[in-house]
């Protein structure tokens, strides 16, 4: 066994992580041990740190970077030394038709995922990457481009490989109307990679505050959704409008925004609650969803960030102001990622 | 004022219809006089003559068959003698977005329905095609291509329509893989043109019973839904599944019968109820819906039917068995669409 250190939620009720030392395996054939620089804190790792999917004492961090220090005897495609990257999930069945497809984050036999998933040889819990070090099949990781800030990179691997699937599903690019509902980690990335696929980016706030940012973020409009006049000028205005708002919010006003066969893609809440059909029909709307992305695409998003330039905006902090920065996430008081820097667990 | 008869509905608590007198507009210069021949007998007529829309002494009756028996001034496109055909739409305000891109049925400032809707000059309650005559903008009928049987073809003026923008928006065509849930009066067109189409379609019944009849129709299958083992050996099979289920259900199994971008399009209830989109997530799988059709998808659809011998299944009664046909309709008693002969209306 290889061991590091990590953080340990030990208190479903609260954000209290635990810094504890973790047991890695030793390397299969396949796999990779990653240093672990950066990992981005997710809306996701809040929910299951509060227990959402009846999990306990996990360890967090499904968006990192870091360098590659020891390989697999069988592993060809990475080298001690190497800027690598990694995302939600770190093996699938690779039998079934969506793995197949390049979809393995939709394997029909249950993506493992970075943590919090069953690993598929030994059994054991997977540990995340609110650690020091990270053990995975090397065909599950990814090359860090060069040029690609690995702080700023690291949000790309769950928040931008999130909005990156839908856009590319739905065809994005020059000509294409679409909207983002809510910039925050998803969202902000959701403007950069659309204006960046040639498309008109409207951001939809609540209030004229971000209007500046919008724009500074690639975005033409920002349209203000609590302004009726705004909402109902724009109705049948939007192709495709991906809805990253993490809170319980009416479905009604964006589908009336889209236009003939137009899609709305919600990512965030409500994620268990449905719109009304009778709306979609009329238009003949589309609603859809996603949940991140498979290792093509995901690979696709990170070559097109380094051609343009594109990475998240980010503040590092070090790993041990994990729960700073899980409560100022919960709260709001983010712009547009935080990340930790895993640096410190070295002492 | 012109006079005709029809059948209109006295007591929402029924299915009982009273013969009347109807007056009928003079003709605008743009308008053309029909002798209604058929009409098809639909479940939306059923709905509105129990009041779903909180309508009263409604004149049913959209989909319809006829010929031009007066032609205003400035019409046209229509002759006196030649055969048409109305659907569920007669006038739309021809300047919207809607409008402009050749739906119609979506109009933002509403389209006219053929019955229990409010004409756009003189502001009366349009009377539906339970009647002898109708008057219309000769813009809104279409002509009824050679070789259809005139009964037949009535239904597929809002049966037939409602199914076929959908599968022509979707972009079936050979190699499609379409599921037809509902094999009732839409269900039976679905697969008839989902199948002219080229698609290989699939017929979604709980029960082996419709097998024959589904592959008569042009299905290549039948998948009984109650059978789990069929269902689960159908995951992800199916880029479009045609639901028409004229009852509450769930559209969970249906969502998992999707592939990876596939569609599920609702038609039939649940109208007013949704899925849960972590289902559609996974396989970012979209759900939508549709209302009728735009004028030059009915009249493509028309064409399209006339060059491969489509018609409806109909079962013709004369219009004194309106009654009997409402029951049997709210009943399941149809194979697959009833069509009142008007001509008993002269008598």
């Amino acid at each position: 066994m290889r061991t590091t250190t990590g953080w340990q939620s030990l208190d479903p009720a609260g954000n209290t992580l635990t810094r504890v030392t973790i047991e890695r395996r030793d390397l299969r054939p396949d796999d990779i041990a990653v240093r672990i620089d950066y990992c981005g804190v997710c809306h996701s790792d809040l929910h299951r740190i509060h227990g959402m999917l009846g999990e306990k004492n996990l360890v967090p961090g499904h968006e990192a970077t870091g360098v590659v220090v020891a390989v697999g005897q069988a592993v060809t495609g990475f080298a001690v030394g190497e800027r690598v990257a990694i995302g939600t999930i770190i093996d699938s069945c690779g039998a079934c038709a969506m793995c197949q497809a390049g979809q393995e984050n939709y394997c029909y036999h249950r993506a493992t995922t970075t943590y919090g998933g069953t690993d598929r040889v030994d059994g054991t819990v997977t540990k995340g990457a609110y650690s020091r070090e990270y053990v995975l099949r090397a065909t599950f990781a990814f090359h860090l481009p060069d040029g690609l800030d690995p702080a700023a990179a690291a949000p790309l691997m769950c928040a931008g490989a999130s909005v990156w699937e839908p856009l590319r599903a739905a065809g994005i690019g020059p000509g294409s109307r679409v909207a983002v509902a809510g910039l925050g980690g998803l969202g902000h990335l959701a403007v950069k990679l659309a204006a960046a696929l040639g498309a008109e980016v409207t951001v939809l706030s609540r209030s004229a505050d971000k209007e500046a940012d919008a724009r500074e973020l690639g975005a033409s409009d920002l349209l203000v959704t609590t302004d009726d006049t705004q909402v109902a000028a724009a109705r049948g205005r939007f192709d495709l409008i991906l809805d990253v708002i993490p809170a319980e919010h009416d479905l009604s006003p964006l589908i009336a925004m889209l236009d003939l066969d137009g899609t709305l893609c919600v990512l965030g809440n409500p994620l268990l609650t449905g719109p009304r059909l009778l709306e979609l029909a009329t238009g003949r709307k589309k609603l859809t969803s996603s949940g991140t992305a498979g290792l093509r695409q995901t690979a696709d998003m990170l070559e097109f960030c380094a051609a343009h330039g594109i990475t998240a905006d980010v503040e590092t902090l070090p790993s041990s102001e994990v729960e700073t920065a899980l409560n100022r996430l919960a709260g709001g008081d983010v712009r547009y990622r935080l990340v930790l820097d895993m640096s410190d667990l070295d002492t």
